[in-house]
């Protein structure tokens, strides 16, 4: 049988964890974009003056359920290790007709927080969608994409 | 005080949970969907005709995680309201170069099943994401919508 | 054996969740408050002009803390049953040198949300604590009671 | 392609959950049974004649750890509904070398119990095992079975 | 714009994580005390000889509700890090008409113990109220409070 | 009062959590097996040389729940300490009438993963359980034990 290039699947074709017991510790990062795009009448309230009110939960909200997440990525994605969140940084903002998510990861760990950014910025966007979905239907989430991560066997950079 | 057009966000400008407590039963349904584009290699894998063994327990693994994750959506997303969940069904293609989740969800229920739908085709999309990094991070999660709801105050149907 | 007065425990003396399974569908409310008493350092910050800034983040963020968190109800306490909560809403104020937490619950069920409200309010105020915590330890929660509940056998008034 | 025989499985060959939204809500009951096999030296504690506090504590967290994961069987079943449990009671005896633990499960709703059933009588046997360990490895769970449901399309009674 | 005095808050005025992946490791721990005044139908029974059994699944109950809480004290305090608990005990006596519980929890990491052993209390108060409300509600939490913390910055011993 | 011999037994009698601060971190080994008794019906379903798209799924899910609940081991077993869990490998085959389920898990901490093992293989079986069981209810747990255990005090083998 040829060997799974695929670590998530066996020799077999099942699906499996990864061990990582005899990784060594390192500091790891990682950083994810969301990107949401929204309805002008939705835009029209988050630029508004009054800003930490109305803005204010609403981004404040998806920032709390973002990090929330981060710290649930093993019980979400069913191959992730369990790993010490050391930290996870989510800001969001408006940029032109984009409303824009970062979410920054840190771990001391054997294995990288590159799913655990992810997450972050997803469910951080999931929850911009839910607190604006009143208004309008018209939001789609555009992007989800890794933008860098340092620390593991190589790094990455996306150009 | 203005009143507040975001229906999780008080008067006062404060995050909230919307009282659904007076509101009907009644059977709801939503479908959602994620896209992801992928690298060549992976797709060479995923459309290798030893699909039930490669592919399978891409998809099989990213399945389960999505309808896991829908069921935690009020864990997740903070004003959502813990609700029955009577079915979510996911099912995954690739067509051409995009791998494409569609996620539907139903419930007889107070309040529709829209952030399930979505959060199910997120997390979906997410795992794809981590079985496959291993082999390339030339992965992107490129859209997550709404495609359609039913049984709540309006149908919406996207075009 | 005499039959335990504890609906929690059974006449052998172990303990139990009590069955609901034959009791009435009802509309049911709770409404529970936690005060906190924090130093004049914390309360000078949190009073401050700029409140938006300052004392938005600790109060939402509690606030969406106690929403989860009393979702969660029926995952900390042993024998309080799941239910479908149709509302719970958090407000926090100050007055004179206290921090005021009230947590209100709705749910359309067997059984009442007391817990819920309860725990909402607990959680809410472990946050306010929590984020605090770095300015003094000079805080205490100094009450964390049920102050009315409907729809149950009995209904229950503070006085 | 061949119609599946499994439910949980679709005739494309993936896993799938149960559409229930059409199903009738019924009162609902399963009760599941699991059997410990342990050394002399555990039951010679557990027999005790000070029997509150040695074997106690052991049933007592056992008990309650059981009836915590019937709560949380839609979360560890890939494929269950989430449910409202109105009642889980747990009772553990012993009899000759054998621990006997049996867990009744009662809903209404449009699905049944028996993995709850199944779910709370095993996780209470995993936890005698935990609590007793530190004694003796010469533990072994060697039954876990349904015994009986009642509610939904057939009845069940093991004989 | 003005530096935020709350680790908690960002400068922009935000929610936030704190990064703590360049602290070094060190053995910390944390007592909290949580206190219910209960009425004296409640106290009656908890006081009876028969101790063992009505006062014995109340108190039972509640520690091992508390100490499973204060294993998810990360999942509730949306900024708290997941820590490794190495241990959490707690221990409640009856003084007088109070109901006294105390909570200490022991890590071996970068961030202390102080929030899993205000939960851990917290959580065991509420399992104490919901395993007596049946007989009165005459029960209020009257304290929570940090009494001690050592292993980091700055001990701290409520006098 | 004579000394408790279960560790998770205080003096008193009160059932608590284990110390492990002071332990010193080494890599440490547990599998546990469990073993299911299914019907012909079944079988031979399982058997069958569709065998990718009947049987695939079937134990690919029970593979990840169990690998998903091995990862909740401390959230469902009291007094279990919350670890990194560094590998979690579940294999499911069939020999002769029996389903037999291996889960061998691996850390880097100052406890073990004994629990972990046999909670990740009593949910696999609870989900073929769950998975086969619209087919036929003659399904059996007829065993769950560890196998063998390195790294701690002691090592376990049976034999």
């Amino acid at each position: 049988m040829e060997e799974s290039k695929f670590t998530h699947i066996s020799n077999e074709g099942n699906p499996q964890m990864v061990d990582v017991s005899l990784k060594s510790i390192t500091r790891r990062t990682a950083q994810a974009q969301s990107k949401l795009i929204v309805s002008r009448e939705i835009l029209s309230q988050l630029k508004d003056n009054d800003i930490q009110t109305k803005k204010g939960p609403v981004f404040h909200t998806s920032i709390i359920a973002g990090v929330m997440a981060s710290k649930k990525t093993s019980e979400l994605i069913p191959f992730c290790h369990p790993i010490p969140l050391d930290d996870c940084k989510i800001d969001i903002k408006v940029v032109n007709d984009e409303i824009i998510i970062n979410c920054q990861c840190i771990t001391t760990s054997k294995t990288g927080v590159e799913m655990e950014a992810l997450t972050g910025a997803s469910v951080a966007a999931l929850t911009v969608y839910d607190m604006c979905k009143a208004l309008s239907h018209d939001i789609k989430i555009v992007q989800t994409q890794l933008m860098s991560k340092t620390g593991g066997k190589k790094d990455f950079k996306r150009e």
